[in-house]
């Protein structure tokens, strides 16, 4: 077994910025992480509002100073619950939602339909009326088929209600090239360059109940810089251009969607969200005034706003050597942390205690879940680690809980708030009842018979 | 694009043997697919009861031909639902679970506690106290520090506790790579070639309120032949025979595990599972008799059970040509189906209404997911199909549901059983409600203090 030669460093900068750790255990807003696990119980994740709120500040703040006319949508799919919509919601931001289900959650935080915009290149008519009918802000059209839709859904209730079309910009000059395909190749948007996207400018114009308001656009995941927002910037107000020549549409909102990056591990490259908020902005503000556009510029940052403020916190069961590694056993896993199956995602974990004097081992972390591929870090440095020890799972506030399932009847885990030096419960622990809370006892038919 | 030069095959040997299409339509136990979304809404996921009932009997009858002290145990990962463990026990079959939320699962279906055997690599202390509480029939030894746990457990309450032995084999002779690696560094198990399982043997003796009754191993997942079971077999039966010789423990039960292969489309292997379990029990018998061991021999499908026996029903939104390929969206995704994304599974869909003379075409099936990799199936022949048309996907009754999320804040899709030409709702769709049910309304601290 290879043994580094030395403490692994403390890969403070993946932690929330409330974290510290005094005589080298870990603290969430001066809360002892131990003392959060033992009162809540295990696996637990912990979200620190400080971190939240920080990362929201960052991204308005570097966007308003490059194009101060715009705002930051938190983009729910990292996480929806009613409490961050609330936080959200008090720091300024606006809200995308890509069903009623989500709606559900961002009303119970307190926000207010009009500030949520809903996507989705899946929208059946009922979802759609349901939408127009709450007063959802604006529904962001994937494909020309909805615009009937809405148009009707909006008659039926008396309103216009406004619309942002999707847009696939396609001819793609810079950027990454995994970006580039996957926009050639997309599922979402409108493809401006097959004139698809003007013809659903055309039905939007036509119809009495729609207002088409703006353009949005999504280039991925994981963006480490603003070159190929500039590409598809360019792309999306030329077009904008030509449809105020063509059809006397003002573009009043132009979307550029999210993609901030986030680090998960120090081997990452540093990111700076304000930097990249306002570069995007600078290179908006740019292009607006080549194209003589002044349209409200909005990002829509999800994993950028809580990735970093989540720490998932579980307790070490058995170690095992297998096969020349060495295998430690954690009480969660692909259940409530779906990333490392799904996407290869790579963790540094870190112990809640660490013991002075004691060398760091290098060790596989696996889940409780019987699945072989139930490892949520491979090969890190860590502990040593005892049963009973407790792990921390740092950036893990986005996409873990949103993705959780109850794979192997596994309730999913209990959901913390550190805020001011307190700890405030705000997702209790499912139970076995919760799970079977949908099920109904029926006697079949069969049964009858036998 | 190509375009097949005739109407595709129907893959019928995928779908529930009570399936059949007159005038081109689907119907499950003479019931029409289209009715059962119509009524009970989409996604729909429909199970046959013919179905399973048919292959847990194949696999009882293949097994009893051949060594006729046996047993088949349902593995509850696949899926853990009340009405399949009524279903089961009704038909004979003892339950494998690894959670309390399963076992309570199983209780609700009235399986009694003493048919279930409770597996897992990670079982908390207060885990085994319960399972030893409630009676459970075997607690499967993961690890040498689950020993004292069990007798503590059991002593407490005054009983003595039947345990096995999870093996793991690790020397491999035959079979395919990819599982012997499994094997070699899994994460499950006792090695038996480190001493490891000795040690267990040594423990279990010595633990008053434990009582060592057999042994368990697990080979992994669509295992094609039996010559894995055949070494496997060998090694523990060598195993036990040591274990008569050192320790005077006589294996009373040997469960070989499960990895019944399943056909997700017609160009998988066909699969035989009748034929697969005669020979896993005449191998198993051939090695008894050389051993003079008489066990009774166990094994404990899971998959091959459930995975024909359901159908997923998706409702079809929008049809788009992007970048070269067809896509169509429909309502469900990664959030019900995690599977293509997970393992890059592949599934063979068809139209649930195929219209005479209209040829198939090439297209993807993705998700309404908001995420490029929410494919469901790339590039198969189906169709044509229009928005509201329904699309069936056969063999989607085994680690679908079980894995399904709440991503994106889409509610888990309803069940319904067809069982002697009758539909019955078991599970209800969730409703936005069910998932804000864990929330707790809470204002934070920092909010009193703005």
């Amino acid at each position: 077994m290879r043994r580094p030669s030395q403490q692994a460093a403390r890969p403070t900068e993946l932690f929330p910025i409330s974290a510290d750790w005094p005589d080298g255990a870990l603290r969430l807003s001066g809360i002892p992480a131990a003392e959060l696990a033992d009162r809540f119980g295990t696996p637990l994740y912990v979200y620190d509002t400080d971190t939240i709120e920080q990362a929201a500040s960052d991204i308005r703040t570097g966007l308003g100073a490059g194009y101060p006319d715009s705002s930051v949508a938190y983009a729910s799919k990292a996480l929806s619950a009613p409490w961050l919509y609330r936080l959200l919601h008090r720091a300024g931001l606006h809200f995308d939602v890509v069903s009623g289900g989500e709606v559900a959650s961002a009303t119970a935080g307190g926000v207010p339909t009009e500030n949520i915009a809903y996507h989705g290149n899946y929208k059946s008519a009922t979802e759609i009326a349901e939408a127009v009918g709450i007063g959802i802000g604006r529904i962001v059209i994937d494909h020309v088929d909805e615009i009937p839709a809405v148009s009707t859904a909006a008659q039926r209730v008396g309103v216009v209600q406004d619309v942002w079309l999707r847009l696939n910009p396609t001819v793609f000059a810079g950027g990454h090239p995994k970006i580039r395909t996957a926009l050639v190749s997309s599922k979402f948007g409108l493809s401006i360059s097959t004139g698809v996207a003007e013809e659903a400018v055309i039905a939007c114009t036509q119809s009495r109940n729609v207002r088409l308001v703006g353009y949005h656009f999504h280039l991925g995941s994981q963006i480490a810089d603003a070159s190929p927002f500039a590409s598809a910037v360019q792309t999306t107000l030329d077009f904008a251009s030509r449809m105020v020549e063509r059809h006397h549409v003002e573009p009043r909102e132009i979307t550029v969607g999210g993609g901030f990056p986030v680090r998960y591990s120090p081997a990452d490259p540093a990111s700076d969200s304000k930097a990249l908020a306002h570069q995007i902005a600078s290179l908006f503000q740019a292009a607006a005034t080549a194209h003589e556009l002044r349209p409200h510029l909005r990002v829509e940052p999800g994993r950028a706003i809580v990735a970093r403020a989540g720490v998932a916190l579980y307790r070490v069961g058995s170690t095992k050597r297998a096969g020349g590694r060495t295998v430690i056993a954690v009480d969660g896993g692909i259940g409530d942390n779906p990333r490392p199956a799904l996407y290869g995602a790579r963790y540094r974990p870190v112990a809640v205690h660490e013991r002075p004097g004691e060398r760091p081992i290098r060790v596989d972390i696996v889940g409780r879940y019987c699945e072989e591929g139930d490892v949520l870090a491979r090969g890190v440095s860590i502990g040593p680690l005892r049963s009973g020890d407790l792990v921390a799972f740092p950036v893990s506030g986005a996409y873990q809980l949103s993705m959780a399932s109850n794979y192997n009847g596994v309730p999913r885990p209990a959901v913390v708030v550190v805020d001011r030096g307190q700890a405030i419960l705000v997702r209790r622990r499912e139970t076995p009842a919760d799970m079977l809370n949908c099920e109904i006892p029926v006697t079949l038919p069969s049964e009858s018979v036998a």
